[in-house]
């Protein structure tokens, strides 16, 4: 029984720093690395990189809109799915480059923010999305969640696809994230996560709001890595999964 | 007898276009390409390498300071060694991802403006420059100018050389460009440019603004791209190249 | 019977050129400058308030998205009003410090692009809009189209208005500009598009695409800098306007 | 006996935060509050002003190189003393955009990082800034460390000037800040840091590390706002200042 716990990482730029990367890595099997267009910059992925390494941490790449002072939250309208395509080429390829310079694969690539939203909603740029980590590396893991676009175009490219569900948010019944507009759509209590996790993974099914269940297979957990309690929140999600004879390891081997 | 002519590439940036890039690359053999840090953007690197490719033209990457405003030609003070080789292995790896999406292959690196200046000059950001283009493809040609710190770094990291002169700039006696503040430091003549670069070629020796040779060998010739004029001697400097039974080639063909 | 010609200015950045502003600053009577986040630097806005000022043309400030690259034509979701509020007083601001240190004063505001469209449309970015302005110098002019939600919110908050039409688009049964994806949205001869506006001022009315007349004082008529043929299509609109008896006058002077 | 307590403010930047402005405010009596090249964005820069504003705390820009990455830290090499000057009254025009348009007077202004450095060791960008100064509003304060050319070029314009020290910094017996680089550079006991602070003041001379004494009108005292310990050792200098008599006054009454 194996499962991956991903969390995003290298999100401090230049002087600024965000979240406890060290920290994190000592709990979660995946590292999604900003490259540079929302967060990160070439010293922050470097040392990233490296520090994920040394924790035997799989390596991906985290690409977002450029965007650095909106932190890749905000979407930018007006550009065609090629355009985006090519700015996630960039992205993959700027950090592959780094990787590749310390000895380290990549290993999957997942969306960021505005841009991971976009393309879970839209055919179109979800299908960008795909291309362009096809066409730098299609053994590189496609992350999605279970039943969006994304999933969809993964496997119509023929990428290998990791299904993640997230630690801290709740499910609306159509398996999108419940708007953080709404009451309960951020759960804070570890342990309550962590329940819920273990029955979504007992019954490799979405569980929603409402108490309905997405059958979907299930490879990957995400946990928040730049919010108060990340640190806390993942350690006990990670405390309870190997107490319920769950081994944590990487994307590549958890799914993929 | 194989002579490359390598060009300053892909230096338009979103609405705004510099050179005629397409017209250039019907007379050059080797593209030195802009990676987003002083020019290009991910929709420029994508189309100046695909039309680099259909042209037959060698597609190497041209990394500079990360300096829109100032085109890279503003020295940034303060970057260790190492922080500098990151910046240079991001924008590689940048443009090798966008490269390998359209299954071209990267040929050779050259830095550009200020960046270029200081590891000519200096050895340890020259050590720094070879080192990155080692870490990413250790078969990627060093752009180098004869004489220099970068040919040096080149040659100790046992990475490929090239040697280049400047169709359009004068020399001083130690071998490196006149300041463009003195005046013959730029040549405006193309037929007066392609006889003091044929001289050069025969004699396998660059003179100097004072009529000195001093010896080494040239693989490479840089015709610049964004200044008026700039088509036409570059084209000047082809014909009287192929008039005297020289075959241009990409640097890989004829260096390297 | 006065009359103002206003154009987009100030467009290029660092290297980059964009427009012949030189040129245009002969013929127009008001200048919307970049301030920066779309377009211009403080090289740029610095010279193209001093050529403005020299050719007795008012200067205005163009404030846009911060998307150098997208050139401020990509809209940027998320923002709250009261953010898009602050960026745009710090780009008024900005040129405000750049006009008073060469001793010119700002006459107006007009927002660019992606900016420009969304206050058109929705009335609490508008509302921010004419808050910015109105924070900062209560006696900046405020360019309106007709009919649309900047105008209301101009008039609300008690600005100084003017209301613009375009020399080369033509207009929709719903007084807003015809999309650019539609035959005919756009005119590119000269001739006939002095012809329409005249008419327009003659009926101080807006004629759409289906020949109707929508009412409308026309303080301004705005033509673009930076396509082929800008400056043409500006110089005969002048020339058809001075024919027929107006005196173009910038707009402090023509309307506000 | 009114001093003036000076701190950097307002350099967050997105969705990064440095320094604990709301409890600095408390204690100190004029923000240095950055413009957005270096740091700050129009959001952070409206808040801090507001903070400021509530506290009583005055408010000044601090202006400094265009570099995110580098915090300013990093000189940038290449433009002349009039481009400098341009870079310098955007920002304070930005700033005192959105000091307008919350009703607050900007007091001051205070170079940053690379530029600071920069302008106090040579005359012709100590003269930019200055110029800059004027040129926007003559009445701000120039702050500036005794015995450099900052201090010269602004007696020279006719700014009112501010000499400030450095809590947490040795001099040299040039009277120039000792070397980060040194042992001793920087001071980390707050109670020594006042022990020191209070014989500068009651000798209007400033000491150097070799016991010297360096004669000068102080008005302002430095302390850093992005450093741990800095709130500390802030309250403990205002304690120890309180409590031998001095008021702590904004610049604009205790110097200028």
């Amino acid at each position: 029984m194996l499962i991956d716990l991903n969390s995003d990482m290298g999100e401090s730029f230049g002087p600024w720093a965000i979240g406890d990367d060290a920290r994190m890595l000592e709990i979660v099997s995946s590292a999604n690395i900003a490259c540079g267009f929302h967060a990160g910059d070439p010293e922050v992925m470097h040392s990233t990189l490296s520090l994920a390494h040394a924790q035997g941490v799989g390596a991906g790449a985290h690409p977002g809109f450029y965007d650095l002072q909106g932190f890749g939250r905000r979407q930018i309208l007006g550009d065609s799915p090629a355009q985006i395509e090519r700015q996630i080429v960039y992205q993959i390829g700027a950090l592959q480059g780094l990787a590749k310079s310390i000895g380290i694969p990549l290993r999957h690539v997942k969306t960021h923010g505005a841009l991971g939203n976009l393309a879970a909603a839209d055919p179109a740029p979800a299908q960008a999305v795909a291309r362009a980590i096809y066409s730098v590396d299609r053994d590189l893991i496609m992350v999605v969640m279970p039943g969006m676009e994304t999933e969809k175009a993964a496997l119509k490219r023929g990428l290998p696809v990791v299904r993640e569900i997230y630690a801290d948010r709740a499910y609306a019944d159509n398996g999108n994230l419940l708007s953080r507009k709404l009451d309960g759509a951020v759960l804070h209590d570890p342990q309550q996560a962590a329940t819920r996790i273990l029955r979504m993974l007992e019954q490799q099914a979405i569980t929603t709001v409402s108490g309905r269940a997405l059958p979907s297979r299930i490879d990957s957990i995400c946990v928040h890595g730049d919010t108060p309690g990340a640190v806390a929140m993942a350690a006990a999600l990670r405390a309870r999964l190997e107490g319920q004879g769950f081994t944590i390891a990487p994307m590549q081997a958890a799914g993929g």
